[in-house]
């Protein structure tokens, strides 16, 4: 099914891939209409054969609309795209990222082994291993008491302030590790609404609270003005500028502006251009997540994502779980004309992981032109969304059921649970069982009773089991994701490792900021909604 | 564009809806390539013509890529589907819910005015007075501290365990006028996965936390389990079963059940089935809001929402802000091939909004038959998604900006602060208006240094502006959308009032309990992947 792109007619890829791609839409067409139940009835391996052990997680994707010969056909496109190379170049610290001229390389971060991780020739190890060393005598550091406030008291809060990639996946693991919390307390604080810093300092005594600001420039506009504002929380407080350096330490690489926030330089965490900010949770950026459970939680979250690293990087494509969940995307969003995928946790713990994923999917594969700068004529990455299971369930999942659109998702559970409610946790299996059973069986309308009670079934999902929610199983399931993410990239050829399109917005919003504090548009710089927008905005405020 | 439908080829409705919706497909063609920059170069009066006010909110339409002749046609198909009459008879009682022949009248809960509302030919509005009535006194009772624990102290924490409807619209009520709140501390229990009243119950003391039972049938499975563990959890500390008529109050129905479980038949809450789950956060569903902020302010909320039900019930369509809301959606839905509806408030207050909206409207118009139980042709209900403002930006903006997907997105945000951090709101501000405007101008190949720095744009907004966020404007904005998504249901032939969908999924899962209990699949029940599935799953708790 060809759709429009940006309002041009859809249409393959030129060059090697148009061939795979071609036959994929023949095969489409062909298998639009077997129904998995069938699938299932003539081929009683296939649960064995289409589900994968990688780092202890099950992977089942035996819940698709596929067959033997739709994965060799996904596959020849995977070959044709070159996503083997394209995987090789990356951990060869190769310049894949064409567009910024950067190299790829949070692998290292992560790296468990001996072996060295080049980046221009040059093995990036020992500073990595510095910086994480760094990372243990902070946290510890603070996790000990040793790290004392200007009253002399220790730290009982810890604030993380920064937004986007310094912010989703801290937040996200903090959440998931909760039960294995036995530091101070966390706080993340990302948007400019000037609510969020707002309500989170006032539950917070400033003598004890230890403020991390994460931001590569120090100079994000929503972070440092969330910065400047907890600084001044502080100082007020404290009756001295001094202070702040026992307050403040930064995850950013402009020393300078570190050094003039009043930040020392030893609290300042290292950074390269070789992390991108939705792949920096490996990085000091997670600093706050080693503060919350320690160093050594932190490692084991890093070790089990080196595990999937070696899968991905070792494994023959047919069975490398990351490339085949990546080309499932691929399936649906090119061949079945999906716009969406669920990422559907039923685990309360992974609250967050669904807008983790999101950043990480749409700011990665959100593109239109090629790595070589022509416009794309195929539909690249869809919109991940997503809500904790049986919240779910009582919400949206109607949709999924009975709705006219075709939604892949993602169930993924934790076998056992963190805490000893045992009949919660057999209940919440069950939905999980049951609803992935549900969305492939469907109910025709002769076994409703009415048509309204009819579901067409047939729906796609993969299940994904952890034995346990644990540090280690949390780094390999994201490493999972990042890895579905690179592949997708290389097939749709666009360059997943930039984001030009938050630009124009902030562009646009640094002009805005003086028109707002004025509350009058600047003559004919706008149009005319924008204008008018901005001029009903200045009224209302002068209302009150 | 026609998307095919559950696998079959789309196609306009049959009888009165075909001829606008013809006219419309044709009409998008000619509009497809129309920029809307040019629409507004060539019309100073656009933003006017095109912005309306209801309720002291500024809903802005310009930015949409529509004419007056799309506006008409739009309404053509209005009339031709019978909103207007439909709406009429909703307000009259009908029993418009078709399939569970049940009138659709929460809009009595708000009705400030002293006109009857009928059902069934009966004024429905003594009824509701009667539990107003109720629920200030409770709340004011509790509030007060006249309400008493088993200790004779005083409630400090109340805990509202429901799921769906009974959780997602107190839950964002709650959290959107936490300013206002003066009451106990709220917390909201829905997930089965123990991990959530585990963790709540953590930090809280039996003697001072009141639980709000919230289950219309008081058999929904996971807010009985959850309310189950918290009993046990308070009858474990106060010593004495008795004690539970002191700290649990029921949003329920079903007295029996009511009673059995120990609960005080007076601090049963009534219900009637004329509300559905999705619109019961101004039914007894929001005691729990009454108690957050005081009962003068829940009464504020509903006169909001009453100011908004009086103007989509006496507005021509041409001017009805829900009616012009709903009629965009069928827009971009049914002609531009949108699969999805954003929801982006630039107000961390209403961070729970999106999930809220992702019900209301997924769970509503998530269908695939018609009034009349004829398959449907055509793309029903979007998946509604979204996150606040300046977070979304640094992570999935994106795609919206450079993706391949038309996202069209509700732009919500206050002009006056709740917070004295002016700095922030006027960034907070800048941003709202500059994104809006760079997702419609976009930047060219020509104008960008490079083809990865340019924008499609032409991306449709609709700006909401509040004044400020209050009980009574939150009001009206919820009730906007309720009424939009009533407008979707009639234009698409839907019924919006029941969720058949959710049926097929419960009942498995209440098979599969025992299964998963015993560890091992009933023998031929399930395809292979759920039974291989469930022996895993078995096997990984064997490891524990």
């Amino acid at each position: 099914m060809r759709r429009p792109v940006n309002g041009r007619p859809g249409a393959p890829p030129q060059g090697p891939r148009e061939a795979p791609w071609v036959a994929l839409e023949e095969h489409q067409r062909r298998l639009a209409d077997v129904r998995m139940t069938d699938l299932f009835a003539g081929d009683p391996g296939r649960f064995e054969r289409y589900s994968f052990r990688v780092a202890d997680i099950l992977v089942d994707f035996s819940k698709h609309r596929i067959t033997d010969e739709t994965l060799e056909l996904l596959l020849d496109l995977a070959r044709a795209a070159g996503v083997a190379e394209t995987r090789d170049a990356m951990f060869a610290g190769q310049p894949i990222n064409v567009s910024e001229d950067r190299a790829v390389m949070h692998m290292a971060l992560r790296n468990r082994s001996e072996r060295p991780m080049p980046v221009d020739g040059q093995d990036v190890m020992p500073q990595v291993r510095g910086v994480l060393d760094h990372m243990r005598r902070f946290s510890e550091g603070v996790r000990a008491g040793r790290w004392r406030g200007y009253s002399g008291e220790r730290i009982t809060d810890v604030v993380n302030i920064g937004i986007g990639g310094s912010h989703l996946g801290p937040q996200m693991v903090v959440r998931a590790l909760r039960p294995y919390a036995d530091g101070p307390k966390l706080h993340f604080v990302s948007n400019v609404d000037g609510a969020a810093i707002h309500d989170t300092l006032e539950g917070l005594d400033p003598a004890t609270t230890l403020f991390l600001v994460a931001s590569k420039t120090f100079t994000t506009l929503e972070t440092m003005t969330n910065a400047r504002t907890a600084r001044q929380w502080l100082v007020r407080a404290a009756g001295d500028e001094g202070a702040v350096a026992q307050h403040f330490a930064a995850l950013s690489t402009n020393l300078d502006a570190v050094a003039e926030f009043g930040i020392d330089e030893e609290n300042a965490f290292a950074f390269w251009d070789w992390v991108g900010g939705r792949y920096s949770l490996w990085s000091a950026i997670g600093l706050s997540i080693a503060v919350a459970v320690g160093f050594e939680r932190f490692e084991e979250l890093l070790t089990g994502a080196y595990e999937v690293d070696e899968h991905f990087r070792l494994t023959p494509l047919r069975a490398n779980v990351p490339v085949l969940m990546g080309l499932l995307n691929v399936w649906y969003g090119n061949f079945f004309g999906a716009e969406t995928w669920a990422i559907l946790p039923y685990d309360e713990s992974l609250t967050y992981l669904p807008s983790y994923l999101q950043q990480a999917s749409m700011e990665s594969n959100g593109k239109s032109v090629t790595r070589s700068m022509q416009p794309v004529t195929w539909q690249t990455g869809p919109v991940v969304w997503g809500q904790p299971g049986t919240d779910g369930q009582h919400a949206f999942y109607q949709l999924l059921h009975q709705g006219t659109k075709l939604v892949p998702a993602d169930f993924i559970v934790p076998a056992q649970a963190q805490h000893p409610l045992k009949e919660h946790h057999d209940i919440l299996l069950a939905n999980f069982l049951a609803q992935t059973e549900a969305l492939m069986l469907g109910r025709s309308v002769e076994e409703a009773d009415t048509p309204a009670k009819s579901f067409p079934g047939n729906r796609p999902t993969t299940s994904i089991v952890l034995p346990r929610l644990t540090p280690r199983t949390l780094g390999s399931l994201v490493a999972l994701y990042e890895h579905s993410i690179f592949t997708q990239g290389v097939i749709w050829d666009v360059n997943s490792f930039d984001q030009m399109g938050v630009e124009l917005g902030k562009e646009l919003a640094e002009k805005l900021v003086p028109e707002v504090q004025r509350g009058a548009p600047e003559e004919g710089a706008h149009d005319g909604s924008t204008a008018g927008l901005l001029r009903a905005i200045a009224d209302m405020r002068g209302r009150s």
